[in-house]
């Protein structure tokens, strides 16, 4: 292992809940690296909706006063645990939404390409608690970032930093779900992609690039032309054509809702699908909101309801070399990372000001 | 096509929902008995649950005022129509809850074993209008029966008549959701059975018969050694074992809820999903029910929850072989038809008291 790990990082950090949109510059004890850890110099982090919930206390409370959240962090190893083998000294990599789990042999999910559904000791990448160390985990909004390797994903040349941060969570969010339901060669199904936003630029041109033919779902036509660029043949605005679930009928091998809200009409989205097809659910509300569904509404085509969390690092070496080879882009704000431009940054991403995603750059100006 | 089919028949039919359980003896115009249709004279019916939600106007209003439900039909074929090639006068055969569709090759439902989803025309056994005559169709509890050749199955000889009954509507709606999720070969599964009555206590024996392994929940452990006898490696009183979720966490590949009521706990079944599994519900409940579920519940295991109707023909003979090669039998109570017996036999349904299936007999005592 290097040498080169300070024993504080710095980060920009909340101190209540109420805070969540005014980060600010504090110094806190890194977490200790383990043997199968793997250190990044931070060098971007884009901004997830996600940072948003949890700084704000939507999903669960702040488990300490100086939180630092960002969980699509790009930096460069500066070390390694003894028993690391996937990545080097020096090499881009990435972190997403979780930076450990069990990694057991007798855990059914770590052994069997499932390490983010790990329930013994799966860590999110903040405000999580690891077993391990009781370490409160730290985002990346922040000069180091610590992870086993199994979550750590060296960054193929091709792909800017800037552009492989938010596939670190949105672009896997996405990505999983399409290939676990309609498989590696789509051709031949239609995918629909209700809300156009952060995960869901992304989960059109992945389906695009899967093969599938992609019909995208948004309220109103404003951002029809942006999402045929994407890869969508179809665009349909769920607002202004009423009758689209009769047109649509028995069309669809697969949902998957990228819009973060429980209020959409899913008895009309349950509706579409073909027989023993799913919805599946990437994007979270807050905790407390709750769908509210008949089986009426699945009963004519043994439809389904779902969800999904993440991806594996299968996938997610998967997906970033996809994203080389077809040129899958997030359409990225680049902004310098500082405690004025979190400040603007998570306030115009809740109020839904951004096309689709903030990726945080400068890391070197922010920290000394 | 025979010429013995009267142009009346007669059956036990319900004048409003208030009356459900007081059905009397009515004469009503046959269906016309197209090119592809097939008469029985009815010998047997099982009283499905859905009779009484139908009959009560629990699902949807009454279209007639003489309605006649049941849909578990035995009887013996006296004529078909001229293009009907699958099944032979005098053979016995039965009908379940669906007596027709469009069979259309343009159908993507028809034209993929999928007829029982078929949204053209898709004709429920009772109080369904068929669109080709505007027949407003009688269920079982009836002198004859008329269903297009896809909606009538041939019973093995192995069969007794009253244990044939329950499967035509029982049988195939927890037969098809099972073979579609664990397969045909299903050892070295789990699959969870909620609910022991006239769905769960054959999906429990079926979920045996394909080789899984079986665990049946129910709230209390009165059923506990009838679940057993039926198949059930182990038995879970929900209402008894509060951490039964710690103890078969990421146990199951597979639950089916046989349970109609919308009030049981959704989240703790979801939690003991293996990764991307299923819970489906084949019971229904009342319309107007509906279940209450956050994406959270599913997220920790990419968890599913949907829902199942009845099955295809081919499902249909396969079920009907394999009840014949491993012994599945209902549990039945066999009553002859009679306006006082379905009285008796609708309000104790109502109940909960049967173990587990009405079947109506003696039909030719009473219709002359």
């Amino acid at each position: 292992m290097s040498t080169t790990v300070p024993e504080y990082f710095q980060g920009f950090g909340v101190d209540k809940a109420e805070n969540w949109n005014k980060p600010k510059l504090v110094s806190y004890k890194g977490k200790a690296v383990g043997d199968n850890d793997v250190v990044l110099k931070n060098i971007a982090c884009g901004l997830c909706g996600s940072d948003i919930l949890t700084a704000s206390g939507q999903w669960s409370p702040l488990l300490r006063d100086d939180l630092v959240v960002g969980h699509e962090i790009i930096g460069h190893v500066i070390a390694v645990g003894k028993n690391v083998t996937q990545v080097k000294i020096g090499q881009r990599c990435g972190i997403g939404a979780h930076s450990s789990s069990c990694m057991s042999d007798s855990c059914g999910r770590c052994s069997t390409d499932n390490e983010q559904y790990c329930k013994i000791n799966g860590v999110g990448t903040y405000n999580a608690v690891d077993a391990t160390d009781k370490y409160v985990t730290q985002g990346g909004y922040s000069s180091h970032s610590v992870a086993h390797e199994q979550f750590v994903f060296p960054i193929p040349d091709e792909l800017e930093t800037s552009h492989a941060a938010p596939l670190m969570c949105a672009g896997l969010t996405v990505f999983s779900p399409l290939v676990r339901n309609i498989g590696r060669d789509a051709k031949g199904k239609t995918v629909g992609i209700i809300g156009i936003g952060g995960l869901g630029h992304l989960a059109i041109q992945f389906a695009h690039a899967l093969g599938a033919n992609v019909i995208a779902f948004s309220r109103s036509s404003s951002k029809k032309d942006q999402a045929v660029t994407m890869g969508a043949s179809t665009f349909i605005a769920t607002g202004e054509e009423k009758d689209w679930t009769t047109t649509y009928d028995d069309k669809f091998d697969f949902i998957l809702n990228c819009a973060s809200g429980t209020d959409l009409d899913l008895d009309s989205y349950l509706s579409v699908l073909k027989v023993d097809a799913k919805f599946v659910s990437a994007g979270l509300p807050p905790s407390a909101d709750k769908y509210s569904v008949s089986p009426f509404s699945f009963v004519k085509n043994a439809g389904n309801f779902g969800s999904s969390l993440l991806g594996s690092k299968v996938e997610a070496l998967e997906m970033l070399k996809i994203a080389a080879e077809h040129g899958v882009k997030p359409w990225v704000e680049e902004i310098p990372i500082s405690e004025a431009n979190c400040n603007t940054a998570l306030t115009r991403c809740n109020d839904g000001d951004v096309r689709y995603r903030f990726v945080f750059t400068e890391f070197d100006k922010a920290f000394k």
